[in-house]
């Protein structure tokens, strides 16, 4: 088996020594230690990795420099210098695993290495953070089978669901140059697109901006051109997951996407959360993976007893809300949904394997989205486009606002959290990023 | 206007003292002049910029460590020793004009240069080759109304163009790893598919196996994030062409391409030629954009009076087919067919506003793919689906072999040509790779 075991990291008892890690409602007790990239706010300090604990950034180059970490741990940093957490994915789960551990050592009450890894500390209020890796490919799957069956059915009432959409996992290649990190701040974009009405199409400003609930999933060690990797072996390929919001302009995408797929609807911006939560981590909240009665099972090359027992993740995910009159007033973000990741009809571990079985090498680094994450119940639409009826019963919000599609000003919050009985809960930190309005030239 | 313009290093007359840059049949005369990245085959040097020359690469790294170029084209190189053009593709077109004009001096028959530019010399047998750039995010056009036309025929025979084809340059994201440089050995791809007659898919070989004859074309100095570049400052952008074949596995993608587009059946592999012609080496062949009687008007965003009288490109293309059996009994590859550039319903410029107007950045490296280049005429096809009419209608090679779709040990070759009167004819090089049988799991 190639997942990561639960092991004395995940214990519920250990407590860290920095003090707000041990608060109940942080996301980064000792038992989650995920990993980014930042630097000192309003510095030109070069990025560098670090780990979230708490309210604090762990500076582990600084650590190792100062001879801090085991010699397993040090050498799973070696390369990070240069901005990105490549070179530690490359290396596969053995290097994320020594460095976990030497973290959860180091960071645990009582530990002997208080005093020199309290100077490695900085607020994370102090922090800026960047994308964590260099994404060279990013793709962005479709997995929750309630999503697809939602926005099918405005396309097609009678049969909302397309024949491949239980066989494939469906995937489209996005684009990486414009993905962002939490914070972003983006143009509404322009485009064409044609009303009903309209004879001819006609460039404009987005009329139908929309947020995607997903997960982003980073790619460890790579895979060779020409060698697929086998659902037995996928989860080693795999570092950890993220919060990702894959803006979309609805009525943009409406009128480019025959027949080759969304494409300028999609481009001009995307969000990820900072932090990147480990394979490791996540190991107490994995769950079995179990599909409604009638539905058929997976191909041969997309099944293994290790996914069927344990190959789904138990994340609970959220949206939030918070206009610009919010606030103006002074009135924090409002929550709009709720879903699990769980209820995805594929595994990361599928998602790895078919990506893979044409030959398509994947690198360190690359990162899949997850596709909106809707749950089965009303009211669990990962994007307005649901939870509006595409825009036809605006959402009312509790200051009496009403939204169909995003506004100018909008800010759209993302967050995450594993629970387990008998485990501390971990969180995957916000997601934000806030609509400008649109470019328009002189 | 920001389109290189004809000048003194397109001079017919010009000679060089490199013999075979002068010979009529080479595409790589001093009027030429494309830059690609290489090292001495067999060695472990790092991978360089050169230049190249009738059957010879120049060492542009080596020229000018020794002190041999213009202070300009010196700069003009600084960040290409990382084994890419992308930092000479950043710095726009005054720094490649700037080397373009120093290596067509040095070069020139009589140079006084001569003795010392000859010891920089490779000849092109002894260099291996590699993709020329780092490509960040790859981007696919469909740009031939013909091969649309066609391809939309076999799906809806009454109503073969989509309603938004004539007014959106449609393209999608595509994968960039599994981009290699000519001489590509791929393994057929496995994916899932469905026959007409199977209940359910299965996953297999590709049985429909095609090329698909493309440009390349990269772009150059980025834009930010949010900025549009309009079609007046659009050719700016750009950097160079090349040839490009996109494999694409027809009935993978015939059964995972809905409703978000081609994904398995294109990220396998595709192969681009080592030579990056500049758009300055491309000047004397720009000729008028212009469509059909009846075809409606760009969008105002996607027309300029530059474009109109220039904006497309008069590039000569080929597809070659050499099989197993012609390679074992000697004889060389077969010519399948010949279609232009020109046809393009969309010029380069106008790619590079459209891809840009929703505010996506495009950085330094990232390429488009031009679409499959289909002439008006029958036998123009771009792809064997075309020339084979879905595979119902074999093409009969001058050997006898028949070809619906690719056989394993099939070589395909792309060339390309720019020819105009009164001016050199350069070439492209070749673009050639090769199936191999699919990897089959123990």
């Amino acid at each position: 088996m190639t997942r990561p075991s639960i092991d004395a990291t995940h214990d519920i008892h250990l407590q860290s020594w920095v003090d707000s890690a041990n608060r109940p409602d942080t996301d980064f007790p000792i038992q989650n230690l995920p990993l980014g990239i930042f630097r000192r706010a309003g510095s030109e300090e070069a990025f560098r990795p670090g780990a979230a604990i708490g309210d604090q950034v762990l500076d582990l180059l600084a650590l190792r420099d100062a001879g801090q970490l085991t010699t397993e741990a040090a050498q799973a940093l070696a390369g990070t210098g240069d901005g990105s957490l490549n070179a530690l994915m490359a290396r596969g789960g053995g290097a994320s695993l020594a460095l976990r551990r030497c973290l959860s050592e180091g960071l645990r009450e009582g530990a002997a290495q208080q005093p020199q890894w309290s100077s490695a500390l900085l607020p994370q209020a102090e922090a800026e953070m960047a994308v964590p890796a260099r994404i060279g490919d990013y793709t962005d799957f479709y997995t929750s089978i309630h999503h697809a069956t939602a926005v099918g059915r405005m396309f097609r009432p009678d049969n909302p669901l397309l024949p491949n959409y239980r066989w494939v996992p469906i995937g489209y290649h996005g684009r990486a140059s414009s993905i962002g990190v939490s914070g972003q701040r983006f143009r509404r974009p322009l485009g064409q697109s044609k009303r009903p009405d309209e004879a001819s199409p006609v460039l404009r400003p987005c009329e139908r901006l929309d947020y995607e609930l997903e997960m982003g999933i980073f790619v460890g060690r790579q895979n060779a051109l020409g060698e697929p990797v086998p659902m037995g072996g996928a989860e080693a390929h795999l570092f950890g997951l993220c919060l990702f919001n894959d803006w979309s302009a609805r009525d943009i995408q409406a009128w480019e996407y025959q027949p080759l797929g969304p494409f300028l609807s999609k481009s001009f911006a995307s969000v990820v959360s900072p932090w990147i939560v480990t394979m490791e981590a996540l190991a107490p909240f994995r769950c079995a993976f179990e599909r409604a009665e009638g539905e058929p099972a997976p191909l041969p090359y997309l099944d293994s007893p290790d996914n069927r027992d344990a190959g789904a993740l138990d994340i609970q995910l959220e949206v939030w809300l918070q206009t610009e009159r919010m606030r103006s007033q002074g009135q924090p973000h409002q929550r709009l949904m709720q879903s699990n990741f769980r209820d995805s009809y594929w595994t990361v571990a599928q998602l790895l394997a078919h990506h893979t079985v044409n030959g398509c090498n994947l690198r360190p680094g690359d990162m899949f989205g997850s596709g909106t994450q809707s749950g089965p119940d009303t009211g669990q639409g990962g994007s307005l486009l649901e939870l509006s009826d595409g825009g036809r019963q605006p959402l009312v919000l509790a200051n009496g606002e009403q939204r169909g599609f995003l506004q100018d000003g909008d800010s759209v919050m993302l967050r995450g959290r594993g629970q387990r009985e008998g485990f501390r809960s971990i969180g995957f930190g916000a997601c934000e990023g806030r609509v400008l309005p649109a470019f328009l030239p002189a």
